[in-house]
């Protein structure tokens, strides 16, 4: 029943909530589909071995070639619906598994064997651009001119490493989302490894204001300091993080929220982690231990604690990935699709208002065919954090590894069953043949 | 294809058949929200880790507070509809996981901390009369004016054992209502552990009377010697059930059937087990050794069965729960929502034909804004057994634990794998945002 | 998800494609109703061990009396709908488990225990003819006069084994129909154990004409040789089938596809193997070795595959099912029900044309009324192979056991997990009350 239910829930919340469904023709996927977005990852992309993908309710098939180059495909062969990542790559082509027709990188089919090749002009398969960058694979989905690929040149350049850190939810994209700059949810849903609530996040002292990004998000402390957190539109958030490691100070992290479908996405996230040499060593070595002690994945520990079988204190409270299992309670306690409907928004939630307002802003210009706001990165779109724990306030691109021409060395730090759990979602099967 | 089955089933025979959907509005479910119904077992209920609930259809937090008190609650915070059952406890007041909002035992907002309560008295949560007796947790899930919790006072005070004995059955509450005024299933049904049929439960013995709690159920043997069940609207019946231990004689049973949704349900059953000092203590140690004998749930065993993968005769036939074994084949062998418009109703149908032109009766009253029947236990209303197998006919009350003052002791027989099954129902997760 | 989608995908495929759904009152349900198909292995059904069976998405009762007969009679009970798998075998008659209402084999009510059988003439069940044959259980499903059920003289005598090999796919069972006439897939889809293309089922050379029976697919090699396969309407096919054991030559098969519902179907396979004696015997042996060695269904290693997380090169090149395998990827890839309406078809596709076309004629004729084609073999419907790989070319029927008297022994060669698969496809419980 829950399957019927889900489905219900995401019908009738598309109706009235025009920023949950991304599926191909809404307003919400429209608009998501006019920006770069980051659809996998590097490192799980061998030549030789296509893959189906799932991205915003869409299958794809995505390989690398033999030449390392990476191509996305449409999902199913043009003659008979075959599942095209079930072919063999041929240098950068890919060929059908059911009857051997080929298909070049650029999408045009160069050989039909036992047809002989004579319609092969007429049938090629629609290819999308993609580049590699940062350690993740981006796609332009949309249609028009393709744009530039936005840059972020201060983790392309440091003495350190660029950590891939990403993580699947199983529920709309939104809620991440909405979650992103709402810093009062701090004290209570991550009040495992925070003191409960100290005014951190108190409304009166949270503003949200359009930059030329997105949004700057600020709280001001009762002390005057203040943190300031980036959310770039559509769905990019940049922060000063949480440090994790005894050795490492605050580090920069870019985030995007990537819809699989309208009931579970994924968080594609890089840490700037600025440690060389040996304490680089250690550092990648302690993220090594860290990952593998991860048994249980937090996807089931959260439906376990939603389904009223565990309480999150039955889970352990050094686990890398708490952060994620307690916003899993939150987002996912929202249902899989939230109801913002039943809203009861006040001071605090100034940051939710101020998102939905930009994408609703933006939906309706494009419905309207009218000129969209070409969101950048500025100098005025700069994080900053606060001296807490012993660590310095911190202005992002103000520590030592800024100047550096280094090549970050790039890392996975993902737990094995998170890396698991992704693959499962993105690699759902096109089985709906619409 | 199950489930959509299953959605299919549902929505085309509620249109037909009103005493299936106990959803909220429906006809069904208005009437048995007009009375007290228990909704869970205390000892299940630990004080401090709230967990949410289904019950007929909607979604609900429960949870004990530190003093004792159990609270019924609405599933979601009004604020941004993270799940209740995540938070903490506070007093007996409970507090949300996800910006710490903080609701009283009444149901009244009291912290909103990140917006220093600034609307507070605006925002309560939807709260419902509960009380813990008889070891369950009972709650008025009705509009209106709430009645008195009905009281078996037999039940409360007499020497010997009270036994929890609760159930699951993965199927429409009224096919165990259906099943309960039907005597000639259980030649059959039942066969296994007694002979086929002999008569007992033919259908000129048969009589199903309306009584002041509902309907009195007899079959007259040919002897002339009468058993008795008494069946009390809206969905309870008290019987003198089977004994299944050597010291004990004929014992009561009250047996209540709870819609979980449409297609689950739980039966609460409390035994009242006349046995004091040592052979209570026998009789403890017998049932507590049957109940950790139970390996393979009698739903799945179910499954094994009508998926043709397995026969009744390959399962044990000691295992304690074997009744519910056989009544879950044939209850769930009628489909999980039976289709009562292919029936070939007989004689010996009298018990199940009585008990719906009831129901049916009381719902269009109600439906119709019109006084309901005032349904209540009377002298008139005692069950009766027959003498049966060296056992003394009994008639109910006539026992020498009547008299007594004594408090039974509240014992849990429930097998483990059952308990396990409950839970996994009864906490189904709102992922319905409705 | 992936069940809604299958609904949509299945109620959206259904209205434009008539090919799919084979549910009662379909063209194509009723169009395959009006014939005999197998149902379910005669060696799978033992006496009195009822089975529930699912055929055409539709539910029945099927099991084998004290005498050894074969009976098949609706899913439910006619008194209380309760499923009729679940009762107990009494001669060639069944009991109810419920109330023990008891039917004879012709589907008579003969008694009514507790209703001393008063209505037993208003309560008959539904009955079907069923035959069993080359070790298959046939039933006629159909209104009307039931036909002679077709014979194959050549599997019924000859010198050797008759091999049981029959598989369950998880797709529509007319992606199998379409993939049986249509050679030139085998070169790729199949090319694990074949070379890539060699002009084999290269279009030019390909036939697919019109027979008494069907459908006669021809290919002429460059050098003149032929091949032929035979297309039996409305879902039959029979083939000199590819050498797998070094004692045989090429052997016969013959081949059912047969709906289980409409995303599932069973291919009924049996294979005419020309070995007799000590021959026989080491055939033998080496079959129930293969069979053993089957850890993974090939089902499940196509869903592996289907869904990213494994390439077919990854399992076993040897396993006994690999061109199972093999094809599950090429027609589930396309999808559990393909998408006609995407297809671009070409000169190598005549065999799939052809089929179609055929169906979609006498599917019109039944619609309108009007007398449909009379299949049947002929003269000229024998199959045919070439010289390969040492083997003699073969045209069927004149190896020397054809003009044997012998009786062949009917072995099962399917694997243990392919048994398994079947009994849980072919078993699914009528939970529909429809």
């Amino acid at each position: 029943m829950v399957q019927i239910q889900i489905a219900k829930a995401q019908r009738s919340a598309s109706r009235v909530d025009d920023l949950v469904s991304t599926a191909p023709g809404t307003p919400a996927g429209n608009y998501l589909r006019r920006f770069w977005n980051p659809i996998y990852h590097s490192i799980d992309l061998k030549a030789g071995r296509p893959v189906p993908l799932r991205i915003m309710s869409e299958s794809y098939t995505l390989y690398r070639g033999d030449s390392g180059e990476v191509v996305l495909a449409q999902a199913r062969c043009p003659h008979r619906g075959a599942q095209l990542s079930a072919g063999w790559v041929e240098g950068d082509a890919l060929r059908c598994f059911y009857h051997g027709w080929k298909f070049e990188k650029d999408g045009r089919c160069s050989e039909q064997p036992a047809d002989e090749s004579r319609f092969c002009d007429k049938v090629p398969i629609q290819t999308w651009p993609v580049r590699e960058y940062l350690g993740m694979v981006f796609a332009y989905l949309g249609d028009g001119e393709t744009p530039e690929l936005p840059r972020y040149p201060e983790f392309e350049r440091f003495a350190g490493l660029l950590e891939i850190d990403s993580y699947l939810r199983r529920c709309n994209y939104f809620q991440n989302i909405d979650n992103a700059l709402d810093m009062s949810h701090v004290a209570f849903t991550h009040s495992n490894n925070r003191a409960a609530f100290s005014r951190i996040g108190l409304g009166s002292g949270l503003k949200a204001e359009e930059s030329d990004w997105g949004v700057a998000y600020t709280f001001t402390r009762d002390d005057g300091q203040q943190r300031v957190h980036q959310f770039g539109m559509p769905n990019i958030v940049q922060i000063a993080a949480l440090p994790n490691d005894p050795e490492i100070g605050w580090q920069e992290s870019l985030f995007w929220w990537v819809p699989i479908d309208d009931v579970s996405h994924i968080q594609f996230s890089i840490h700037r982690v600025p440690a060389s040499g040996e304490t680089a060593a250690r550092v990648y070595a302690r993220r090594q231990t860290r990952r593998s002690q991860i048994d249980i994945a937090h996807q089931d520990a959260c439906d376990e604690i939603l389904s009223g079988r565990a309480r999150l204190d039955d889970f352990d409270a050094d686990r890398v990935d708490l952060v994620r299992l307690q916003d899993d309670v939150a987002q996912l306690g929202q249902g899989v699709i939230a109801d913002r409907s039943q809203e009861a928004l006040g001071r605090a939630d100034v940051g939710v208002t101020a998102i939905r307002r930009l994408w609703r802003r933006e939906m309706s210009l494009l419905a309207d065919g009218r000129p969209l706001k070409a969101w950048k990165r500025s100098q005025a779109t700069k994080v900053r954090a606060w001296k807490i724990e012993g660590n310095l306030a911190q202005v992002a691109g103000e520590d030592t590894a800024e100047a550096s021409d280094a090549v970050p060395e790039i890392v996975d730090v993902r737990p094995y069953v998170e890396i698991e759990q992704q693959m499962r979602s993105l690699h759902a099967s096109p089985q709906d043949p619409r």
